[in-house]
């Protein structure tokens, strides 16, 4: 039976992008060697790091005078890498769930930290809008698509500072001013590669503006004067990344992505208003285009689980809502196919027949 | 032409371990998905990270009261995490050469560290011995084995401290005295998997006893009680941990990789001792068994490219020198074959025999 992967993260990646990363496994480039036993300086490897930066700047439109470099650890050290590198005094953070929260936490070993907004009194429901930004703050924070909610800052905020960006969950699915933040960051594992590596976009006239002394591997210049050479990289995981910048270059690039996650956005959150079964959980406006998320209708309730399992015999994957929330989510990366989509309407048209 | 790949890493794995990955990040487990596009939290990566983790301990016969975990961003990022969690007050460090001196670097930000012991004045081509090592450090750190320099500690210190070791290029190919230890440490990419995937051993009880602040994901606290499940952990490469611990089990354990590694270690350094054309750099009895390091004999140093190219010719990967040290270095890790090794070796008699 065909499987339609809806997980959140690590998430679908599209079939070619796994199928040349198990060739290269196999047997990198022809060397007769395996893409995870060659050395990260061979002079076939540094290609693949060239490539991949050069995609994340053509994809993304990165102005002059930012550096992309891969890191370990996953965006959730990036929560303190941050404010370790440009929290001077205090910093704006946008609290708009669980990992808006984690990062707050880690800043706040490195100076004041203000929380400018929060949705959190209506569970995270909403993006807060029309609030004040402090002029005084060395950046604002805020977190582009929320995962566990299925909320999404659809365009760049106005914002009267720079700002950081955790774009994990919504990084190359949308065109971003770039030039607005002196820092983006994201875990590959939904829309650039599988898990293990981490991209950041750093403004490099932002950097050694703090006095405190930083750990060197904890020193975003470190990894941007070693081009993300300073220690041995993640080499398969960047090397999928580059595949996967490749797949949505030749797709048309993060306008392209925008116009497909609408459209699949479009057709599900349709469904899920038609359906007297079921109803979202976010405000229309913030509805995320990568998260979607809902539950069943207060009188369908005791029906959850045999909807679960019932979409499950159709083949669906990973489409239980996260326990913050319940219900279902269905997450709709850039490998996400209008097909996959179209199935699980089709589950919720049939099994609304059914009651 | 057969490639042999004395690549110091990441480097030669095991071509099973190999082709179950490619497989698997085909289609995991017969599952339709990719390993790549699984979730961590699924029900079938979870007996992955459990096997892993089982294997880890039963490979190294670690004690009762130890925890292993998986964590991102290198061994180079250990060498800030180990003295954020370990060091009170004073720390001692054998300096056996750049990874050791790098340790130091990062732990003088913590408190005061003793260089309890060098060689540098030697180029690192000893291991030092027969040194005072205070009893008033909070751990004693040591490299077990040099990569660049080619000396390796065969067997544990008697220190009257606790330890802490990095091991990252000798792991897994002998057996260790985990009890003598808080803290191990080791980057994968040698003797248990692709690059992108740190392994840490730590001793339970030893944990929580400074008094700073500690970053949450640079705390072992946070993954020791998350499983390393804390943050979405690397799928793919602590897949292939698993599939390269389950050959070394497979193959006898370290006790048997021991005892391989010493003959091929022997095999090769003694054709160094032979034949007329080279020597080794280092003292005999600190020879390393991963990274076999040798030069021209002085009177034939003009030959160093045309050897280089001649074992290339012979389908030698990976053999050229340190720049630190220059000449040739042959890695020689769990995968390596005797019949590697003995290509090498033939390549050395025949070049003899043309000069």
């Amino acid at each position: 039976m065909k499987k339609y992967n809806f997980n959140a993260g690590p998430c679908m990646l599209p079939r070619e992008v796994i199928e040349n990363t198990a060739n290269q496994i196999l047997d990198f480039n022809g060397s007769g060697l395996s893409l995870a036993e060659i050395s990260h300086r061979a002079k076939d490897f540094q290609p693949v790091v060239d490539e991949t930066v050069a995609l994340v700047k053509e994809v993304l439109d990165v102005p002059e005078g930012y550096s992309v470099i891969f890191l370990g650890g996953g965006a959730s050290l990036q929560f303190c890498m941050a404010p370790m590198n440009f929290l001077k005094k205090k910093a704006g953070y946008v609290n708009t769930g669980v990992w808006a929260k984690k990062a707050m936490k880690e800043a706040k070993l490195f100076g004041e930290v203000v929380e400018v907004a929060s949705s959190a009194a209506d569970n995270f429901t909403y993006i807060p809008k029309n609030y004040n930004i402090p002029t005084d703050i060395d950046y604002l924070h805020i977190t582009s698509n929320n995962t566990i909610y299925g909320t999404e800052m659809h365009k760049d905020l106005d914002a009267p500072v720079r700002m950081i960006g955790d774009m994990s969950s919504d990084i190359f699915s949308r065109p971003v001013d770039v030039a607005k933040y002196d820092c983006i960051y994201a875990g590959a594992q939904k829309n650039l590669s599988m898990a293990g590596v981490t991209i950041v976009i750093v403004k490099d006239e932002a950097l050694g503006k703090v006095d405190r002394p930083l750990p060197t591997m904890l020193d975003y210049r470190t990894h941007v004067s070693k081009g993300s050479m300073f220690n041995t990289p993640p080499v398969v995981p960047i090397y999928t990344a580059m595949e996967n910048l490749r797949w949505v270059k030749a797709n048309g690039g993060v306008e392209a992505m925008a116009k497909i996650a609408k459209q699949r956005a479009d057709m599900l959150y349709g469904e899920i208003d038609r359906n007297k079964l079921f109803r979202g959980t976010v405000k229309e406006e913030d509805r995320s285009y990568m998260n979607i998320c809902f539950v069943m209708n207060d009188e369908y309730t005791e029906l959850q689980q045999e909807f679960f399992d019932f979409a499950t015999s159709k083949g669906m994957v990973g489409i239980k809502g996260h326990r913050d929330v319940g219900g279902f989510r269905a997450s709709c990366y850039n490998a996400q196919t209008i097909e996959g989509v179209q199935a699980l309407i089709d589950a919720m048209k049939e099994f609304e027949a059914k009651h």
